[in-house]
């Protein structure tokens, strides 16, 4: 391992330590708004304080540890990610984001590095999907860009307005954060690319849009046993055609850059073992950097479940749409010339998943620096990166501060 | 119409008196054990004894109409067959059979006709699929082979045993009745055969035997959008290409003689929008007259399922295995004289539908005769056979009768 400034050893100490916060026997779950959320965030809390950060609870219910600047009004450079898990999830996801940040913070104060901007160290609130149906509730927040409509959502009788103000935030007094100069987030790769290409950090050139298009087929439904197979309208069989080219077409698409799609979600009804199916829905997720690329593709969808056999209709539907997001090109270049200073080996590349990074890009220059995830394995026990990994992305982070603050 | 000794009118009054007893607001639904189908059977009891027939209920609890012969001894020709329906079916299902075979004792009856056999009319308890989950339950009974470990099966706190004993039945004592000379079941044909080919009645040759086949195919979950296209293991990709395969193997198969295969069950989990499918369940219907056809089938899908994307694997597993049923061929013989005496035009055919004829034919000499269904359409609304078509079958089989009680 090269000689860092940060310490790998305090990076893992404190990942082991969250991940010792979990819901007994669900080996790792501290969802956003449970009894173990707000354990995690009393022992985030208590580890900024150690850091020397002041520590808030902002409107939006993200937790934010501060160490004062040395220019007052020159802005802040803020780090960070989430401590929220999705139900049996891993280790890793979201919390070793906060936890780099937090150890930049230390090794800054260890070291009496005094800087010219505020640094903030933030654990935004409910980056996974929660109990409340909707993800990256606290950086929407901080962005000005969390739907107002969102906080009468209710989950077993409280609302969303009510649980933010639970974990200390005030969601009806919201605005965009001003003084944002520079947002960072490390956070694990969730893919292959890095660990395939043996690359040591992904620099996130773009955060992909995601749409959801929900194709519902029509067919016939009849006897299984006597119903001929030459007069049958066969929803599901229509159906099959249609996922199997679906992953032919994102296939292709892939090959001349990042595109995924996936079938998700698919039932058909009635659902009875001697009846054929009439009706099949299927929900596709499609991402793309590329916004062109991402309205192509409904158009080849839309296309598509017009070819249909006969007897068989189709009607497609874009249920969400969430554009692609490109981080700063500036910051881009700066962490890359931090990575080659650090002697990290780095790639552009593209996130497929969404992340807080995605709405801080709305209010300030925002990037993202991915680490590699083991067999790409995420949101499950199996995900793991090492912790040389995320030391090493640590004093990348470390470094491209540095240089933020001093201007260069 | 042909100048025919059986009456159209009454048949059509019958059919339409029994459809008058629905649940209310879901036109026809009068399913087994439920109140609407004990007033159905009341009303049944009732045209039965207008008809001069003694009633009874056996200990299967099938409703049983009875003309005695003149011979003591020389057994009965039985008639019959449903009056329960699916939930939302329709009015023709098994209720035409029950009728007809009412109408040929009253035409008997009417004109002064007596028979040397017993003549039974017969309505078989609970032909379809009813809350308890299992089929064909009256015919089971009165062929001696409805399991016995059934009578445990539970439906909202009570059990089928006491359900057969609910509608009259004793079924601790039941055996096979062996005084059956010849079963003769009408019913709808439920499909397009003899509508394509106008013709007036199907001669079931066989019930198509029914082989349930479960395949499950597992392959790897993995974020939706970090996954590279090229580097999925999606179970439901797999799927998709398994039931295009079944259906097109199926079409090739049914060129050869009557085959059906149907997938007619499917899920995948986790079912999650933004999560790559790791599991498939396909539950396959698969129909033949053929049981060397229908085995080597089992082989087909076996070998299909050998041969998966990288990273799938399939689990074959038999759920349940029906044989093929062939129907007594001088019975048929005495169905095709006595349709071309009446005028009829016939066709052998081979019913893809499970029916009580299955289950006699273990314990007489038993067959089936199909009248036309409007679009092939049944187990819905939409359900429909021409009165005449059905006066027609009946007066076929009030000359069969005549002929196999004279022993022609």
């Amino acid at each position: 391992m090269r000689n860092l400034r940060v310490s790998a050893d305090r990076i893992a100490a404190d990942i082991d330590a969250l991940a010792a916060i979990t819901d007994p026997g669900r080996p790792w779950t501290r969802r956003a708004f449970s009894p173990r959320f707000d354990e995690g965030r009393v022992w985030i809390a208590d580890a900024f304080r150690r850091a020397g950060l002041s520590v808030e609870t902002d409107a939006s219910g993200n937790l934010i540890g501060t160490r004062a600047g040395t220019v007052p009004g020159a802005g802040t450079i803020m780090l960070g990610s989430h401590s929220d898990t999705v139900p049996d999830g891993g280790r890793f996801d979201g919390v070793a984001g906060v936890v780099v940040a937090l150890e930049v913070a230390r090794m800054l104060a260890e070291r009496g590095i005094a800087l010219r901007h505020d640094l903030a160290v933030v654990d935004f609130l409910a980056e996974e999907v929660s109990v409340f149906g909707v993800s990256c509730i606290g950086s929407r927040g901080m962005a000005g860009v969390r739907p107002v409509e969102w906080l009468t959502r209710e989950h077993e009788g409280r609302t969303l307005e009510q649980a933010v103000r639970d974990v200390g935030g005030d969601p009806t007094t919201v605005a965009p954060r001003t003084d944002v100069r520079a947002f960072l987030e490390l956070h694990i790769e969730q893919g292959t690319v890095l660990e395939g290409s043996g690359t040591d950090l992904g620099l996130v050139t773009a955060i992909a849009g995601i749409e959801r298009i929900e194709v519902v087929l029509t067919g016939q439904a009849g006897h299984a046993g006597t119903t001929p197979m030459d007069r049958r309208a066969d929803a599901l069989v229509a159906a099959a055609g249609l996922v199997t080219d679906i992953d032919a077409e994102a296939g292709a698409r892939a090959s001349r850059g990042h595109f995924t799609a996936t079938v998700g979600e698919f039932s058909i009804e009635p659902g009875a073992a001697n009846v054929i199916p009439n009706r099949a829905r299927l929900l596709i997720d499609a991402r793309s950097a590329d916004r062109a690329a991402m309205e192509d593709f409904v158009t080849w969808v839309e296309t598509r479940a017009g070819r249909l056999p006969e007897g068989i209709s189709g009607a497609v539907r874009l249920v969400s749409d969430n554009y692609p997001t490109r981080t700063d090109a500036g910051l881009l270049t700066r962490l890359a010339a931090a990575a080659d200073r650090v002697g990290a080996t780095h790639r552009p590349m593209v996130s497929g998943a969404g992340h807080d990074t995605a709405f801080m890009a709305r209010i300030a220059p925002a990037a993202m620096v991915f680490v590699p995830s083991r067999d790409g394995r995420s949101h499950c026990a199996e995900e793991f990166t090492e912790n040389d990994s995320i030391a090493l992305g640590a004093e990348v982070l470390a470094e491209t501060v540095l240089a933020l603050d001093a201007g260069e």
